[in-house]
């Protein structure tokens, strides 16, 4: 089947969206193997710089991508990600390949198990292309992963390497997670669309506990569509494998949040052109404000990240605290001071707050707020604020970013479309529509 | 430290609360060693029958006994529960000792790390004493551990061994986890106290997850006080490790729930006890009916329950499904039909119940609801009904059984105690005043 390929020049299938890709593979104009061939190729020609791969069997990759061109050849197609390659956050276990979580103290662990997220991808037919590069722990701590618009730029974290692989067309789709900000950061700073479900609706079994109240499955892709449909195979649902199309005119929210003030020039940019540019193209645009109960979200966030981050890391940090990280290690003590109490009154504000998220949008059908403040920041030395990212984070809503804008750097400035909770079909709907209008 | 021991006749220190023997470690009365040894030799004795253990290294034991021992001696105390051994149900990762989930697929795994609460317990000065018997991956499907109260019947499940081996004296304190009925009922059926914390108020990581949004580790105890020790010293909450005493009358709703007509002979006269008794006591006892916006939560339990383990087994699905119990196989194959749709709505019915259930229950302060149907069914071929389970692995409530009252075959009768989301310490204060005022 690679013959197929050899006819035409530089084919770069790499550079396909899975759907295109997936397409092309089950209607036999492309191999899997093909497919992978470019990805590899890719990699190798930029990994070097980028650095988005921690592990990598280019082999066992192709073999999985030959077998899976077997199946088609007999007529088992397993769906519609049949072929498709996968990157996979080095926090996600896998039977096949290390799994480190970013840390010393895992070098060289070998689960016996996949993750649930990526047996049920296998599953349906995607190759498991390799693990990509997360910050130790999906924590704070930077990366050896640059951004591939700009190697000086840090790509974002904690899902650095899904992002940045993704984004320089290593592979179509990946995954990653998000605990404050680790997945639509990265992807804001990489310049691809990132996704976070609403809380729970993908299996985070298999996945490195961080923050067991606030862990959330990501997924990266450069279109709407792609992610969705990552999801909807994982789920059984056919609406996010055909998004819906919405007939009457969508309603934004513009929410700046509580902290808008922290907003940089080219977000500011980005929040203005959304209300003009999608009010032209038929959207219903209004400014939303949160009501002030929201107001302690972030704080409360907080306090609920760094005591759930303590308790979940105990074997680490009583058994090897010298294998983590100093900043780290200096925050779990911090984290150690939290009283259950305290713990158990931030809590409430989230569950407050979630039960109220639905009503408090009233005829908005999704909310636009800033994925992050800006472009990436230079330097690697830091993967950026997460300010922007924890009250989202908190509610447990979808939201999915969408590369809208440039910096002064020209770098990525990406949106967030945040829906209610489990309305994960509309969210991704509009996000697509908005996508599609604002791209630049 | 032992020769203190030897100054008694069978000192059968196994026999002593948690809370009982810290004091006497504390005090040095007796030694940490010394206690360690009354419980292995009563699992000696009687685990030959009982089958409580799946795991268990004497000398491994003792040298963590001998090392607090130790500590001790330099003054160098742990906390209010140094020196008390602990059960480990064999779904939480241990370092030093096989980890095999009930099942085929994982026997004779050896996780590299613990199980954050396990972490935790051990850095408080608890002795890993062994790992408990569960159920196949913490599901239906029966263990070989039987009811030390007659070793014809079931001890229930999945959390058997952890709370046979309480029940029996074998250790003051185990862990289990909940996800439909798999803490309460066993407590229920060996006649222990069993405690479901408020959701996610304990870690999960290094547990095996079963149903993402349901698993809750759940205590085991003979008194209430020492569960809330056990959750206390693991959140840093100072209001468990010493209860509140209420100086007010404690108001109660009595509460059936929609599946009274469920309950067996023994379980209507423990609910009428407590009508009677607990108002001669002094308690304002009422009638608690659900609001009916409750009805359909049994149902949506189980869709989000069967969704959850279809997707979280993924990996012993599709590549070891000859490794699962055929009854498993079957339920995962039936649960594999559901669609995301499907699963999403359930997750909304307990979303929005859990949102009402504190103003529901109005003046209350807590529900008294039955453990289990009835005492233990005879047999070992099933762990015994879930179905006054569900709803409270639901609602994310913290509830407590406190064995009360004995069914026609003299074995156990427990009632469960339930509070408001995160409204823990009040809930274990209501169940210890009603254990002391109704046990038997």
């Amino acid at each position: 089947m690679t013959s197929l390929r050899k006819n035409e020049p530089m084919p770069q299938f790499n550079k396909l969206s899975a759907s295109e890709a997936a397409k092309k593979i089950a209607s036999r104009e492309i191999s899997c193997e093909a497919l992978i061939d470019d990805c590899l190729a890719r990699i190798l020609e930029r990994d070097k710089d980028v650095q988005a791969w921690q592990y990598l069997d280019p082999e066992a990759a192709l073999a999985q991508a030959r077998l899976l061109d077997r199946e088609l050849e007999k007529g088992q197609a397993r769906g519609p990600l049949h072929g498709i390659p996968l990157g996979v956050k080095d926090i996600f276990d896998t039977f096949d390949m290390p799994t480190e979580y970013g840390c010393a103290i895992h070098k060289g662990y070998r689960p016996a198990t996949d993750a649930a997220t990526v047996a049920r991808a296998r599953h349906v037919g995607m190759v498991v292309m390799g693990k990509t590069v997360t910050c130790e722990l999906a924590t704070h701590v930077p990366s050896k992963t640059r951004n591939p618009h700009n190697l000086d730029h840090t790509p974002g974290g904690s899902s650095a390497g899904s992002a940045a692989a993704v984004a320089d067309f290593m592979t179509p789709l990946a995954i990653g997670t998000q605990t404050v900000g680790s997945a639509i950061r990265p992807a804001s700073f990489c310049g691809v669309v990132g996704y976070k479900p609403s809380f729970n609706l993908l299996s985070r079994a298999g996945c490195k506990v961080e923050g067991d109240s606030l862990d959330t499955v990501g997924v990266f892709a450069r279109s709407v569509a792609d992610v969705a449909l990552y999801v909807g195979t994982q789920t059984n649902d056919a609406r996010l494998i055909s998004l819906p199309v919405e007939e009457r005119a969508l309603r934004i929210g513009i929410c700046p949040t509580f902290d808008a003030n922290l907003m940089q020039a080219e977000t500011l940019e980005a929040m203005d052109r959304a209300r003009r540019e999608l009010s032209r193209a038929g959207a219903r645009v209004s400014e939303f404000v949160f009501p002030n109960a929201f107001r302690p979200l972030r704080d409360a966030h907080w306090t609920v990240f760094m005591f759930e981050m303590w308790r979940s890391f105990s074997d680490e940090f009583y058994r090897n605290p010298s294998g983590l990280d100093p900043t780290l290690l200096e925050r779990l003590e911090e984290a150690g001071r939290i009283t259950g109490e305290a713990y158990v009154k931030a809590q409430e504000i989230g569950y407050q707050c979630r039960a109220m998220i639905g009503e408090a949008m009233g005829e908005c059908d999704v909310l636009i707020a800033p994925s992050a403040l800006g472009e990436a920041p230079v330097g690697l030395s830091s993967t950026g604020p997460t300010a922007l990212n924890q009250i989202w984070s908190f509610l447990w809503t979808p939201t999915v970013t969408v590369p809208v804008h440039k910096g002064p750097n020209g770098l990525p400035v990406g949106l967030q479309v945040c829906g209610r909770i489990n309305d994960d079909p509309r969210t991704l709907a509009a996000a697509h529509w908005i996508h599609q209008r604002m791209a630049v």
